[in-house]
Formats: C-alpha cells, sequence, structure tokens
C-alpha cells in the first residue's frame, strides 16, 4: 500500500494570513502588527505615527484588546477610522479575527493599516495576520533583560522600538546588556530608542517606515 | 437507556492543583502565586519579602519563565533555595509544572514558598498551581487602564500590589480611575500600593502576609 504524504500543509491560521496579505497587497494597503506586553505603549506609538503620517497617507487602525474600547476610542479621537476587535479573554489576535474586522475598514482608502495586538509578550508571536511588518515595542521600566527571558517575540519582529527612554535616568537599565540581548537573537531588527512621552526618537522611526514602505510598493 | 451524568469532574489541572495544595496543608507550606506582566516587578517584590522575612520565616521559591535562569539565579544571590522552571515558550505555569518542580523543594523546610508566574497578565489567570494565595502586580507605568483592559486577572487575586509608585510623580497615573477599575472586578482585593525601589509600602504588605498566613495556620 501507497502511503500519501501531503506536505506544507499551512495551519488554518497561516492559510487565512496568507489570503488576508493577497487581499492588502491586491488593495495596496501596507501593514503593521504592533505586539508587546501590557503598557509599553503601543497605542501611544500609534498615535504618534498617526500625528507624524496623517497628513501623507491614509491610515486606519483595527485595536486588539481582551475587553474595553479604551484604544479604539484614543484612535478615534483623532479622527482616524478604528475598529476594536475584544478578544473574550483570547490572549492574541489570529488571521481570521482581523479578516472579520476587515469588513468594517475601507480598504480602497487605506494606505496604512496598523493592528493593534492583545498586550502579551509571547501568544501573539506565533499568530500571522498577514501584515508586511511585525512591530515589537519594549519599554525601559519592563528592564534590560527582557529578551534573554522572552526571546521567542523579539528574535521573529522586523522593527524594534524601545519606548520610554524618557524614564532611563530614573532606572537602572544597562543599554549594552539589552542591545546585546537583542544582537543575538535578531542582528536584522530595525532598532529605535524612542519616548512617545516627548516625542525624541519618533521621526527616525516614522522616516524608516515611510522607506520601507516605498520599497514594497 | 439511562444516561449516566458525570458531574463536577475536575480538570486535569486542578486535580493536580487540589494534590499540591493537600501536600502544601500536610507539610504546613504556604504557598503564593505570584502574576504580572513582564517587568512588573515580581522577582523585586520577591526579594524585598524575603529580605523583611528571612529570619522569621523559612523561605523558597519556584521561578517561571519562558526561558533563562535569571531570575532564579536572582533569589539564590540572597542564600535563597531556588528553582527554575523553563516553559520552553509556554506562557503560564501549570499545576504540573509545579508538582514537578516541588521534587526540588525541601517542603519539611519551608514556612512559605513563593511561586513566580510566567510574565503574562492573561494566560496565568486559569490555571491554578495549589496556592492560597493569588497575588498580582500592577506597575505605575503600565498606566492606569489596565484593569478595564485585563479584567480576568484583576478579578480573580486575593492581593493587588502597585508597584513602581517612586515613578508617579512623572506619569499620567490617575489613582481614582485605576481603583475606581479595580474596586469594580474585585471590591475585597488586599491592595498595596509599593515601591520594591525605594521600599515604601513593602512594611504593610510583608504584615498582612504574616497575618494571612497565621489566619490559615
Amino acid at each position: 500500500m501507497k502511503i500519501q504524504v501531503v506536505e506544507n500543509v499551512l495551519s488554518a491560521n497561516e492559510q487565512i494570513a496568507l489570503e488576508n496579505r493577497r487581499l492588502f497587497d491586491e488593495k495596496g494597503v501596507f501593514v503593521l502588527n504592533f505586539m508587546a506586553a501590557p503598557g509599553a505603549g503601543k497605542t501611544s506609538l500609534i498615535e504618534r505615527t498617526i500625528e507624524a503620517l496623517r497628513h501623507r497617507l491614509r491610515i486606519s487602525v483595527i485595536d486588539g484588546d481582551v475587553a474595553s474600547t479604551i484604544d479604539a476610542d484614543r484612535i478615534a479621537r483623532l479622527g482616524i477610522p478604528a475598529v476594536q476587535i475584544n478578544t473574550g479573554g483570547a490572549c492574541h489576535l489570529d488571521a481570521n479575527m482581523v479578516r472579520s474586522a476587515l469588513s468594517k475598514v475601507s480598504l480602497d482608502e487605506t494606505d496604512l493599516l496598523f493592528v493593534e495586538n492583545v498586550g502579551n509578550l509571547i501568544c501573539p508571536t506565533g499568530f500571522a495576520l498577514g501584515e508586511h511588518l511585525k512591530v515589537m515595542i519594549a519599554s525601559t521600566p519592563e528592564g534590560d533583560d527582557k529578551p534573554y527571558k522572552y526571546p521567542g517575540m523579539f528574535s521573529v519582529v522586523d522593527v524594534l522600538a524601545l519606548n520610554k527612554v524618557d524614564l532611563l535616568p530614573l532606572l537602572e537599565f544597562r543599554m549594552d546588556y539589552f542591545r546585546r540581548g537583542v544582537e543575538a537573537l535578531n542582528p536584522d531588527v530595525a532598532f529605535f530608542p524612542l519616548s512617545c512621552k516627548t516625542g525624541k526618537g519618533v521621526d527616525e522611526w516614522v522616516e524608516w517606515l515611510v522607506a520601507a514602505r516605498s520599497k514594497l510598493g
């Protein structure tokens, strides 16, 4: 009897992520998946990026949270279309949640779509959403040992923003130790130390993002 | 045909947690499960509590992390027995991981066992370990909206420590808004604003813990 071997079967999530990605490419929408621990500053970085780019590009946002519409409300206050996904307890977004939310996003009128994942440094790592770039936000008060303790997410992201550098004078944060940990896991990551509060370093990130989008377009 | 109904079947995790708990009670070991987002200060609060109680009670620690032995090393530097569990990617501790680690803990020579969970504000909530108390550490730089966005953990814990109050002057943290969110979810929680860095508020927590242990003994 001959055994049938089926190779390269995609998981259900990977399959739907691929379909999301095809749709994004067809519509010319550049999509970012923002991931971080709770309170690192995902919404704040999205707000800052919107402020810098809203007159150059059309932006939409999908916000993922276990509960509440706090984040989507913050984005909507900027006059930017925002859709809130409440996962109802689930610890990450998946491609199908994003697909469902897309019915409420005007892709034809969007150049940049920011997807804000659930605040969690572990679980979102394994779930592609169809995004072009994975963006991680770490923050200085979380400590300099995070790359060593949570290597999974640090390994897979395209961009690492280190937020809240304005607090550095008050913290015992060894930048060298942090950078060495990141370097060992992900030498090619684009690294942006910044402060969403003071605005320091945000321009560098924004210009990099514009260039990354152009390359893909 | 009569249908057999089996009621109150415990999940595998609940069953093992119950067995852990029976063992803890038999040995007179009071067990705390420390949960928090990454970098909120779980290890720091454990260190401070050890410093305050090490001459009154015999303490052991089980540290859970996705990777590394950074936390167990910190505890061992204090001369306290520490066992590190590496979950290898898993986003929470479960009762069986703790049971396995117990083979390396001298329960007969332990009055207080601190179990430090993986840094995650969502997934550990659903997994009892056999502990007597669930302790959550929030931290001020995470923001004042966390009870609203992560209601699950805030609802089930016995103790809530709000760490890094020394940073409050630099943050836009509305204490009233935070407290109202906690109150709505968990009016009976024991609340301790404190700073592991300066030591402020740590005594109140430590004395409460000693009293809680006495009540159960």
